[in-house]
């Protein structure tokens, strides 16, 4: 991949938000895109090439340590001397639906190795990488994080997804108060409501009204304003939800 | 006035956040700014008209139900065709910090009749102008609450400011609620920290860094973001704080 | 009146749990209640002196000053020497659920002038009396303030309801601040359902499960345990609700 | 041991809130309290026999499923015939305070393991017994979960124990919201503060004030209240602070 100046790094690229922050950022920087299987990046590399942008995309499994590593070893070889704008960690785990006494083990796992090992992960390798770019990037060097409503709610039989959420979140906040007097900005995104995807396209909402999933292009405008904002007024939370979703 | 298409409003038009939010929203609209005294918006106006921009100010009292009144009358005659595109509710009182036993009545007064009787009142003339723009207005017609950090936590001394905060942003979300499903977007701003104006120029923030105080422009940012957002993903609350903030 | 050592004050002794908190207390202490009706207050009284205890009902309204001021000067004449050790805020206002464009103003000031500047008096005539008792009530002297769900959110057609119950919860935060460290105990209940009291009996909760509605005596427990804790566990905020409520 | 007809289990019994913990519910229940080894409970143990209560203590490690299914199964062998009133989880772990790139895995891994693994575990052995004693436990069968204020707030430098907290917090929930229906009270307790115990001696707490420290027996009190709350007015948080806490 021919190198630029800066670049932006999304895990968890599928159809929704990921794939809508990658295109977004594209038009400024060049984009590296993580999931676990290419099926779930080739097709927003495709269209980021096709648009004239610079993208990457890396097999990766943020819940191995190995995996992450050789990620970003990977970026490092790719885009020699391309520095990190930003980060964005939209990857998910736990979502097992079920009465807390037949969750098992590995499904409370499965959300704590994402949200809370895997993210960890990623921002050590990140933050070092953002911490450099302070003096010189375009906009302060940005570590954007996707929450859920299960970031500030325990609902019944949701305990493994709101455990990894509500860590996720915690950790947030902790590298907010650690990095952003260093420069970097750490911010979460509380995203409320069913997002408008082909696998989504069954579900339909309550309200039955217009533009009641959210849209992924919206979300994305979202993340791309907190990565503009100037460091004496930065954002640490956001929520984000269609006009008709109840709350 | 020369009459445009669309016209933003904004209730608190001194030196920081209001005067950036008019200017950033004259860009695209004609704007009225609402202050008690023209010495509050006298600047501004010159300053948008300068720019090739529309600007209407109007001397309003928002703790006086008649002003208010009068205000809107002005604006419907001054700017006929017109229409609401954006309403900014950008006033404080109740600023006493003192021992609570010696708060006099008046002095809590001050607070409830600027952040609660004075919101509802802008609140009541404007968002019927904002429904009236919902089928044609170039972003969702959004009524945008600057808040504090006393909207969240109430310190020691500052009980009266933060009753009438608190109670702001109970209004904006039983409004958010209710006109969010109609296509008005309202939005809670919370500003954490000392905005850099003249009036703050010796305040020290602890940190002492660059920066440390809130750039009024880059506030403008955020709630000229928050208007833009499609209606499939509005944000209902955000927070702004200067990087080395404490929180 | 006989005097008793100690005593309590409850503001709002109606039918609910201002009159379950009265009967609590009123075994450990004279207890004084306030009601605008002496309809509201008279079987509470009757019902504690029958029981052997020391009760005094006062017609106030907190709305207005010179009721409570007058109040207050009568409980110093009928209990003379007799000290503070609890003061219980339990009055709302503002009820009016209704679409924010029909509110009348003075539907937004009748919540107001209760919870906010009602509870200011109320709290002025009794932090000096709750101070002096410090250094001998048998438990740290207490400043309690119930709440309810619309303390915490602000849902559509609440919204003046929900700006007394926000904003009396930031006095509430700022009173605790300012005197817990003086050795008063501030603290907020949120009652999240409906009070179990001849006036809902024709409501049946959504789950239609036996005990759906809160006793008043079980929230008076609670009230009473929030009284007697040591001061060096002080709890500010709890809330209580039926084991069936959804929230 | 002799059986008794209903029993506390206490999870995390140490020299402060767990131990004062067990003391308490002994003077009700035969308490069973487990540690990972016997130092952290022969004391406490030793104790409420002296006052003629019944005890056991089981060398048992959270973060081991094998050895919480180990201990459940000692009680059912040490108690026949007894049930389960209330299980307390008060174990945290993961207490690094480091500059987030310094943090080793294990160390994240050492606050999940127990927070969240650990407490899932106790929780889904827990539970079905509770569920069991409804319908003629003394009180409503009752799991109470120790937080702290790294559950509502991640600060710099705590990433790893807010993210066990949070998560902790987030299962809790849950579970209240799955399980209060069915009768089991679910409760999270906010621990703000240092506990006065031995260890902490040397630790003055910024006001340098008499009672500035959490005395366990204090703490104790709130979790036997939370206990004995009927479930039609059950509290699902609370918050716990020295009276001169800043906060």
């Amino acid at each position: 991949m021919a190198s630029a100046p800066f670049f932006a790094v999304v895990a968890g690229a599928g159809p929704g938000t990921g794939r809508a922050v990658a295109l977004k950022f594209a038009k400024t920087y060049a984009v590296v895109v993580l999931a676990r299987s290419p099926e779930s990046y080739n097709d927003t590399v495709a269209e980021i090439k096709k648009a004239g942008g610079h993208a990457l995309g890396i097999s990766t499994d943020v819940a191995d340590a190995a995996s992450v590593n050789s990620a970003f070893e990977t970026i490092k070889k790719e885009l020699p001397g391309s520095k990190l704008a930003a980060a964005i960690f939209n990857v998910s785990g736990g979502f097992a639906k079920k009465p807390f006494l037949e969750l098992k083990p590995e499904e409370l796992d499965d959300s704590l190795d994402v949200a809370v090992r895997g993210f960890a992960r990623f921002a050590q390798s990140s933050l070092p990488l953002l911490l450099e770019s302070v003096p010189d990037s375009p906009h302060p060097p940005s570590l954007l994080l996707t929450g859920a409503t299960a970031s500030v709610k325990g609902s019944a039989h949701f305990g493994s997804f709101a455990a990894g959420k509500f860590a996720l979140r915690a950790l947030g906040q902790s590298l907010a108060r650690e990095f952003g007097p260093q420069g970097v900005h750490v911010a979460h995104i509380i995203v409320d409501g069913i997002i408008d995807i082909p696998r989504t396209k069954h579900l339909n909402p309550p309200s039955g009204a217009e533009d009641a999933k959210l849209k992924p292009e919206a979300i994305a405008e979202s993340y791309w304003h907190l990565h503009t904002q100037h460091r004496s007024a930065f954002t640490q939370e956001i929520d984000i939800r269609p006009y008709v979703e109840k709350w």
